[in-house]
């Protein structure tokens, strides 16, 4: 079918690759592009010899004359944008400029804010309409599934949807007392950050972390779950008609929020450097460097995660609950691709909706979210390429 | 009256400084020596022009011959050792070449273990008793004010004492989330460090922090209480006849225990030293740096102490109840001494220890533990020098 540009080397990106690998028919060939090419070359070293054929490259993706260039030799059917959020803008900008469609799993943060939204990156959706390109944003888990979950909702069981709850657990257990997958100030920034949610027409802001409930997952069990601001939300209540609500739930165990608590209690969460044996550190990076290594959970955690969305609505004038959500589970995602559940979900969502534009499927010049789309061939393809769901007309509901 | 050599320029040495000069009849003349003599020379700065003359000094107090040739400079008619409590036995060891009587506020302790035990001190008794020089151990506040209230309450209140529960409240709030007084490696010790009590004639060991309770204290109300292993049970269960059952009780709140539980999870108060940025740092001295300064929380620290004993036993063959308390408060102790409640309890009864000898009351050759002495001259002078006590014939007890 064609060929691929992976900008990125990261988890996310190392699950983008296998899955890529594991559909040759439309990934005939894929270049994987990081700013450190060793990274690249290892993810080529791991799975070169399959149908697919691999190639590396080196590229700052904050330049948007490398990645021009790099798009110019490499010649790809789509760049698959794995980099960092505010790497976004540069990424569009290079294939604005060479006519190459785009997909991505977050959408663009400013570095110096903790805002999530979508303003900077629908800016560009004359540009690439005129440019007959498509821009698949936010194709990740959440976003990404839990928007087509949406779409499937609303074109197979819904006249109209006045409720989405969205449910983001994991259950994983990497057998420390405390570790982050990711960047701590990340972490410490999801649960310092307002919640919002989608109430009748407008966003109401909550504090932080000021809203909780109990849910009982399938197949995890009961969780504590927190009301967060996130930012698939901002284009549902758009593009699902006659929503009324929608809200955003993640879990965080009583351990983890303590941990957390307690580290920016002691002011070892805090980016101000200190003078310590006549050297300026920063508290942040020495916790950094205290806390396992984040590469090194991977092989250790054990348990699942359970994604899902939960519409309230009606159908033929009578009350309809429907809910939707797979279950990942850690261990098997990390025999399958040396990846656990949190990039394996992320990871094969990008790979489905780079092949939903390749296909001609989803190929449409704009820029687009991922619930405009007719959900169909990705509700198949996630049953086939690993992440499959399930579905319940019952459920336990959210107050 | 005579001359005080004062070893330690910490802040309990600083309250027995302060306190020497309230007592110039006794303490004539001090002398207050250390390893950094800039200390002493500050505390005579504040205190100098009153009536007690004081001198300064250097010493390591792990010499012996450095001691001896101070000891025989200054000519002191009592050394207090207000130093660390691994220097104890050196300290003993000079006092026993120049014949010059001993107080100390803690036993000795060897820097590699983490064992309270008198049997290192108690060693000296024949010696000391050939010197025809007085050794007094652990006249801080416990040990040492719990241990006169022992013997007070044997003196005058029962025939026989059965039980002894030793309480050792702080409710200091310094309005930090979390700070120590002192070396966060001795606070994780004793959280750390397996329990115990005396039971009908032998020490039972309990696991850490095992056995809680709450107690309503006098002037304070409920505080969670932990049974510790404390050194005062030791001499106690030799010196009270009849004792059946010790136990020691000091309050830590779920803060501090969960404060305290974190940074030991996430690797903080190790000691090993981990690489960071091409440099060896030991976790637990960057967690000292990012700590409030322990000097810092005097002036901030409200609230009360409430240490005390709790005694049952029998008068007239009748079944009695005694307890007996001091109540001392941080920010009233920082008004006159400039150090809070916990080194104001050690330091006062330092000094009224060393009173003791120095006035003979308490001068009999050999090494002795305060409750082997007439608890009486002491009971008033705590009245006097800012620890007066209260009795309660009545008080909530522990099961």
């Amino acid at each position: 079918m064609g060929k691929a540009l992976i900008i990125g080397a990261g988890g996310v990106a190392s699950v983008v690759v296998h899955k890529c690998c594991q559909n040759p028919d439309v990934f005939e060939e894929i270049c994987i592009a990081s700013r450190t090419v060793s990274k690249c070359d290892a993810l080529k070293a791991k799975l070169d010899g399959g149908k697919t054929k691999i190639t590396t490259a080196q590229v700052n993706a904050d330049n948007v004359p490398e990645l021009i260039a790099l798009i110019e030799k490499v010649k790809p059917d789509i760049v698959i944008n794995v980099a960092l959020p505010y790497q976004d803008l540069t990424i569009m900008d290079a294939c604005l400029a060479t006519k190459v469609d785009y997909v991505d799993t977050a959408n663009y943060e400013p570095e110096d804010t903790a805002k999530f939204e979508y303003k900077w990156q629908w800016a560009y959706r004359e540009r690439f309409k005129e440019a007959g390109i498509t821009a698949l944003l936010g194709s990740g888990f959440d976003p990404g599934v839990t928007s087509v979950f949406s779409a499937y909702a609303q074109k197979h069981y819904f006249d109209e949807i006045h409720s989405i709850d969205i449910l983001d657990a994991n259950a994983g257990d990497h057998g420390y007392p405390f570790a982050t997958n990711f960047n701590p100030e990340i972490n410490i920034r999801e649960v310092t950050a307002n919640g919002s949610y989608f109430d009748n027409g407008k966003f109401i802001e909550t504090e932080p972390m000021s809203i909780k409930r109990v849910y009982d997952f399938p197949q995890i069990g009961p969780k504590d779950i927190y009301l967060l601001h996130h930012e698939e939300m901002e284009s549902l209540a758009l593009n699902i008609k006659g929503i009324k609500k929608i809200r955003f739930w993640m879990t965080f165990s009583q351990n983890y929020l303590t941990h957390l608590k307690v580290l920016e209690n002691v002011g070892m969460t805090s980016i101000e450097p200190i003078e310590f044996e006549g050297k300026q550190i920063v508290p942040l990076q020495f916790l950094k460097a205290v806390l396992p290594d984040p590469s090194s959970l991977g092989p250790r955690t054990k348990g699942k995660t359970n994604i899902g969305c939960i519409f309230q609505g009606v159908k033929d004038g009578k009350p309809l609950t429907y809910y939707v959500y797979n279950v990942c589970d850690h261990q098997e995602c990390y025999k399958e691709v040396g990846s656990q559940a949190i990039s394996y979900t992320t990871g094969v969502p990008a790979m489905i909706g780079a092949s939903m534009v390749m296909t001609g499927k989803w190929k449409r010049p704009g820029v687009f979210n991922i619930e405009e789309f007719d959900p169909d061939p990705f509700m198949d393809a996630l049953n086939k390429f690993g992440l499959p769901w399930h579905e319940d007309f019952a459920p336990a509901l959210i107050d």
